[in-house]
């Protein structure tokens, strides 16, 4: 609980409808995509940078902890107040301030969902590729904090790739700046090059200068089907090694798409080992003609069985919807889902599927996976049919473990989206030595002395 | 000078052939592109990761100052040892260690030559973009510790774009790793990001992970001609806003297309205000020709009294001819070259340009221009006639600054490729508030706390 002198005052600076510490306000800020539940102290909303600033001091001066909070969409527990203190919304900072057009740059604020941007810059012919699974309700500046990737990434790149500049708050209150509205700025340290994938550890964001492009002229999509998962993951690397790059290339495994043709009944190709389906753009169509021919050419040599490209935005969002399902249509597999995003160099993606069915086998879970191949990044779901069972739960965790272990020796990381947070901290040791973990604490030392800003995350 | 017993310890630590302190040596390294001079204690030759591990250990330990260099092509005095120390020659770490085809990824040491590597993954069909004026001599070591630029930016970014990896060691000695070979990785904070650009003041990195492209296909040059500088500036923006992506898109000043004339005779337009000169690239004819008509579209409803299009390699190298010649040929105005490369917000070239022509006259001096206005980034070279009248040089150095306010002004920056080093260390305080750099300072001192890495830049 915070101290009385501490609420009122917190309170005075924000403003009454600004602070909170009631108990329906702390359960409804004390939960995120993990569904932990850890309650908060007090939850204050941000109005403009100037409150961020006076907050942090004042929190920096009395140790209060504080953990900023986007829409808590996050998987990994970044905005879960492990310990207390101050849950700092951002969400009612929610502008986008500055379109400009002649530069294709785009400056808002960090609570501005993804969603709504993309739409806003679409309408002016204007195209912001980063779509995370999450763009309904997450923010762009929880997609900034976590490094966003989604779907696009194959062709366009994550969120870092849009970040041109940031403004942020640093836990002793100091307003800065990093980066530039240009494409080239080499001077300084690239802070903000630090801020991004930093979950909230080492400063608050208040701006964001986002790069925006041309919105592409043309788009098609096309769907693989293949006996073998195997095959499948050959004709990824294959196609993409061939010099075109797909804006997306997505895949389904056997069980996914069982589950859903269970749950929808679309006449998907139950006996497939794997399906991909992929979407090429463009300005011209023999560009868009050009790369459907190669990825079918590269599927077809590696075992492609039916190859179909979409001719109507019905059959397009036809294809697609198998994919946009899949998360919610595993469940017929079990009760409790743990997800990670394990990610390898797209060459090793056969061995990893094949090392996931192995642990599937070797501990006895349904193992449904899909994701995005065109980058690596796999979504795995070790599938808990009885996880009120602790001994059945922790051995779906015994094979999450040892499918990241795999996915470390495959050259690959932890996470390609979702980020370390609460969830994965324990996993860090796999993946980075003493001298790497030491350099991280000296780093969250510089911005936060005091440790004040969303601590006990990371492994940190 | 170095004590004798450090001498001979480091003398041992590498090898008879690999560590230096004779004049001759020392003279040898005492230079970079700047042309000051600094005379280094000792010049160290490290063969592995393992040399620079027990090198650093060791310096730190007696806290004997340490300057990586890689070719010394740098225009910031970025490799200059300012007050004596060890140089540390990364140059004989020089090999590709891999090149990846299935993942369009390579491994490198940092003393890999720009070029040798561009024209080693050509031959496989493959492509790496940024391409700095200095690729000839720069190191990959030297174009990532500087994040380089170059011509290809505008469609293509720079250098920091194509870093996945980094092997690196700390000035502790301590060998660290940071990023992954996949497009997404979100574990752990982003040290490599902080790395890049960050001038030799952090950490000595040892080995590379870059991303490569395949090499695009068709690719198609065209030069436009301009009665003035401003609307060749607004030809620039708005055909890049209207969807097309350059390769490249350059300018000459009319004093540069004078100069260039006046040396090589190639009958160029020189009562021409400015000319562009362009790039598309793609897989399919179409593609590069609707690129060229928006571009010609574009260029002519701006003031474009002339465009041209090459058709064949010749042609092509004939249009490139005036702007590889730029720099050498503007020594026609001066005996000494004050050149900068500040960099706006692409829509702000007309007002930069514009307030450099105003500076000119105010100040004295030729001021030819040219350079990188796909991204923004304008070579700014002040002509100084005669150097050793110190009162002229003076007041060069102060129309210089007066540009770089402007930069500034108009949200841009004060180096967009060359970095601050020692030249324009005492600039920093233009471009940055003591929040800033005190969290620069805050970052340098969890790297090295000792100082003793490149110590004496970047205004730190």
């Amino acid at each position: 609980m915070l101290e009385p002198s501490h609420a009122s005052y917190l309170k005075n600076l924000v403003g009454e409808g600004n602070f909170y510490d009631d108990s329906p306000h702390l359960s409804a800020y004390a939960y995120d995509a993990t569904k932990e539940r850890y309650l908060p102290d007090g939850v204050i909303f941000a109005r403009d940078e100037h409150d961020i600033s006076q907050i942090l001091a004042y929190c920096n001066m009395h140790k209060i902890i504080v953990v900023p909070r986007g829409a808590g969409s996050g998987f990994t527990g970044g905005a879960l107040s492990v310990r207390g203190g101050l849950i700092l919304s951002l969400e009612r900072m929610d502008q986008i301030l500055e379109i400009d057009e002649k530069n294709l740059i785009a400056r808002v604020q960090p609570g501005v969902i993804n969603k709504h941007f993309q739409e806003v810059v679409e309408k002016r012919g204007l195209f912001y590729p980063p779509d995370p699974a999450s763009q309904d309700q997450s923010t762009l500046g929880g997609n900034v904090s976590e490094n966003a990737g989604g779907m696009r990434a194959a062709k366009y790149g994550i969120t870092k790739d849009y970040v041109m500049a940031l403004r942020a708050v640093l836990p002793n209150g100091d307003i800065i700046r990093a980066g530039k509205k240009t494409i080239k700025d080499v001077a300084g340290f690239n802070v903000a090059g630090i801020l991004i994938a930093s979950e909230g550890c080492l400063a608050v964001i208040t701006e964001m200068t986002l790069k925006l492009l041309a919105k592409p002229k043309l788009r098609q999509s096309a769907m693989g089907v293949f006996n073998s998962i195997k095959e499948a993951m050959e004709a990824v690397y294959k196609s993409m090694a061939s010099g075109v790059t797909p804006v997306a290339m997505e895949f389904l495994d056997n069980l996914t798409i069982k589950a859903v043709e269970q749950r929808f009944n679309k006449g998907l190709p139950i006996g497939a080992g794997a399906i991909l389906i992929t979407q090429v753009d463009g300005s011209v169509p023999e560009q868009i003609s050009w790369q459907l021919q190669e990825i079918e050419k590269h599927f077809r040599e590696n075992g492609c069985v039916d190859f179909k490209i979409a001719q109507t935005p019905q059959e397009e969002e036809n294809l697609w919807f198998s994919r946009r399902n899949a998360s919610q249509s595993i469940s017929v597999y079990g009760k409790k889902k743990l997800n990670e995003d394990v990610t390898v160099p797209r060459a090793s993606l056969p061995a990893l599927l094949e090392e996931v069915g192995r642990i599937s086998v070797e501990y006895g879970f349904a193992i449904p996976c899909f994701g995005h191949t065109g980058d690596g990044n796999v979504h795995v779901n070790v599938m808990v049919a009885n996880p009120s069972d602790r001994a059945q739960l922790e051995k779906g965790h015994q094979a999450m473990e040892a499918i990241f272990k795999v996915a470390i020796a495959l050259e690959g990381t932890l996470s390609g989206e979702h980020g370390i947070g609460l969830s994965k901290a324990k996993f860090m040791p796999l993946a980075f030595n003493e001298s790497e973990m030491a350099l991280f604490r000296r780093i969250k030392q510089a911005f936060d002395p005091n440790n004040i800003l969303n601590p006990f995350k990371m492994g940190l």
